[in-house]
């Protein structure tokens, strides 16, 4: 009962006045309890959000462990790094400017073994040069007396740090030397500015070389020593596994029109919308690449191994899912070809897709586990003649008996728009199969380039090898230009 | 005649000895002529890079004086916070800390001002919480006695610094506060572990928040005042040209089919392939609309003005651009299809890609003009229809004249695999027509939402615009499922 009478519990306070009439305490109540509703309802909601952002970030830990680990080994490297703090004797040696080193540690150790190298690099270099700049400009500022000083040094400051904010503009500066050049503007200008009132400045270069260079040792130890991420590693399996997604993709689509399955899975669904990841991971591949370059040998890659074929493998593969792309809209159109139709086509385009998708499956097991396929000549070849089984069934199509099966249809005319979505389909998939032939030769060429191990009978091998590189396909340009030196 | 005998200038160099005899000094000559030219090589090939650099950077600087001049900027923010330096009653203020403004300014001064923004607050908040956390747990740790304060610290470092490195892991928190992150990261390590040394903590952490305060509003009044660049300004010039970029490559490429014209100038190639750059501008859209919510009132963009819409719009001109290249590819195919097929196909292909790119155009002026157009349903209709001309021109095509034309051929045959590039063709364009109908969609939410002006005649605009919203269409999931809310 008192709770069908909310708010305030159903009870009614009355204040009994002396004039015997009675007033109801019923206003501040009320609006006592809205209050504590509404914070109630703040303080739920509140507590979901932070629930819901718990829950996201133990999904995600749980998901990616490595970056949990990741997480210690930061927290692990600053401990280690504050030591100096606390320990006389290593404290006495680097005073104060201990300070670098937990900075260093801080900005510098990222994700990948790679990423970490290239900023010690990079800080390193630019420390060391505008330290000798800095030394340099604050003698000459020296020289030129004491009301020159400070415009010297104003002037250098600008100047030099005008052209290397512009240097970092570079597209090729920038890739490589971003941070060098931030850490250049830095120094420099604490070096010219501070030696204004320091006296001992080569004192304070020296120890500020020392600890950066402490702070990046422990950074490069703890990120190459405790379960380290390598960015090569990342990006082969990544370039590995989009390959997989593609060819699954493939597949879904193609068997999902054919076989007019309405009720689609969500497994499958997801399965063929993997195509997509492939369409935006371009700028994971750059950046893994980039970092990669700078990583010693590791797992089986060599320093020098060439990153920069697997950007073009990615870009063939990126070319390859814009037509899948184009394929799984096509299919997914209101226009449906006629039932005869459809399964006169569909077991050549069923095996058509699935050649192709072999031959991506293969072309991944050939990344990883950097060995060239004896297989993948004969499963093109074979795709190739997949291709013209279907072009003959194109042409077949009026003379064959099918079409005696709708003699009651005008044929003629009622197939040319019939057959749009199937024609369409099938042209899309001869494309999908040159830019499959594609990331095949960027995929010979990574092989070449990095050595991969030939599989036992190598002699078919190469006469067949021979012939893949000089077969020639009209294709994304920019693959085919970067793999004309192959 | 000299110069023919080469090397080393063709004199021979004779030492007569005293027997009569007499000796070549040859290849000690030849050896040095050769490292003379190997330095000469050298020296050459590293001028002419340094050259190249020189010149590639020179057209980098004319075609975007905007970078220029934030180089120049950034020059003159630093040359005013290292005043801090030179002037006595300034640097008696803050003292040696003012290395902390210079710091902050070379870090903090990005190109865009929205960006620049967003680190100067992930700055300024990252130093504050971190400072406060870091002084309440120096605190704690002074409390519990000299044995266990370094454990507390260390502990509190390695815990705090892998939890916050976690949370750059989150992408809600890594596309607006990875920076922040960092920063808390840093500063507590610093006060938590120079506070076992410092003992004017307090006032420590006083002098570097206001110099950070310093360095933050010098390069927030620098970035601002100064030739602004704003990221918003960016986002939206993107977009609209990436939207005209996208209507040349469909004319461009339809009109390069139809008209074989052999000989194409690299300009209008240039002009077809325009369309791969809005395939990959993706990276670059989101960290502008991240930047742009950063910035205040500037142009026609209010604070809170609808940046995500333009991501919409981006991602419904890359699903647009997919198909283009599609398009392109079987456009440059080697099936061509026989020449009056091509004539009967031809007005009505030309009449449907140029009515899909004068509505991306449009479309382009909307949000250039940052007004709703009145022609635009109009213009949506008319493609349409060309649709529908487009579908019945398929559907007349065996009862038509053509076929007359044609009757020593066997029709029914040989055109089912001669019109595959045609009707190909045909169907991307219609699917092309359908992306174009969803950009329009994401452009008119996006005049919805930033409340653009109403042309003129705003009677007969209302009503239209209903119907644009209401037309359902088949397309970019992703772009639908965001635009079901409008």
């Amino acid at each position: 009962m008192v709770k069908e009478n909310e708010p305030c519990g159903g009870l009614e306070w009355k204040m009994n006045m002396p004039d015997g009439s009675s007033k109801v305490l019923e206003p501040e109540c009320i609006s006592e309890s809205r209050y504590c509703r509404a914070l109630k309802g703040l303080l739920a909601r509140f507590v979901s959000k932070i629930w819901g952002f718990i829950r996201k970030a133990w999904n995600l830990g749980v998901a990616e462990p490595k970056k949990v680990m990741h997480c210690l080994k930061v927290g692990m490297a600053l401990s280690l790094v504050s030591l100096f703090y606390y320990m006389r004797p290593l404290y006495d040696g680097v005073g104060g400017n201990a300070m670098w080193a937990v900075m260093t540690v801080v900005v510098v150790f990222e994700y990948t073994v790679g990423a970490t190298l290239c900023k010690c690099v990079n800080r390193a270099i630019g420390t060391f040069l505008a330290g000798a700049l800095g030394l340099g400009v604050h003698w000459i500022a020296c020289q030129s007396g004491e009301k020159f000083e400070p415009i010297i040094l104003q002037a250098s400051v600008f100047l030099l740090a005008a052209a290397a904010t512009f240097s970092r503009f570079i597209p090729s500066i920038k890739a490589r030397f971003d941070y060098g050049a931030m850490i250049f503007i830095l120094t420099f200008s604490l070096v010219s500015v501070s030696g204004y009132r320091v006296e001992k400045l080569f004192e304070l270069a020296h120890h500020r070389l020392s600890t950066i260079a402490i702070g990046a040792s422990i950074c490069i130890l703890t990120s190459m020593l405790f379960c380290p991420v390598w960015a090569g590693s990342q990006l082969h399996n990544l370039i590995k596994n989009n390959m997989e997604k593609l060819a699954d993709s493939l597949d879904g689509c193609v068997a999902d029109y054919f076989k007019n399955d309405t009720k689609k899975s969500q497994d499958s669904n997801k399965v063929m919308l993997g195509y997509k990841c492939v369409l935006n991971s371009k700028a994971t591949e750059e950046s893994l690449a980039n970092f990669a370059r700078w990583e010693p040998t590791h797992g089986g890659f060599n320093f020098g191994h060439p990153w920069i074929e697997y950007l073009k493998i990615g870009a063939s593969l990126r070319s390859c899912a814009y037509f899948i792309e184009a394929l799984n809209a096509s299919i997914n159109s209101d226009q449906t070809a006629p039932d005869f139709l459809k399964d006169h086509f569909s077991k050549f385009c069923i095996k058509l897709s699935s050649d192709a998708s072999a031959v991506m499956k293969e072309l991944a097991v050939v990344i990883s586990t950097m060995t060239k396929s004896s297989k993948i000549d004969l499963m093109i070849e074979e795709m190739n003649s997949a291709v013209q089984q279907l072009q003959d069934a194109m042409k077949s199509l009026s003379k064959q008996p099918i079409a005696s099966t709708v003699t009651e249809k005008e044929y003629g005319i009622a197939t040319i728009v019939e057959i749009v979505p199937l024609v369409t389909a099938s042209s899309l998939l001869m494309e999908i199969v040159a830019r499959t032939e594609n990331i095949a030769k960027a995929v010979n060429g990574l092989a070449e380039k990095a050595e991969f191990r030939v599989e036992s009978d190598t002699k078919t091998k190469e006469s067949q090898n021979q012939k893949v590189i000089t077969e020639e396909h009209e294709g994304d340009k920019k693959t085919m230009m970067t793999l004309e030196k192959v």
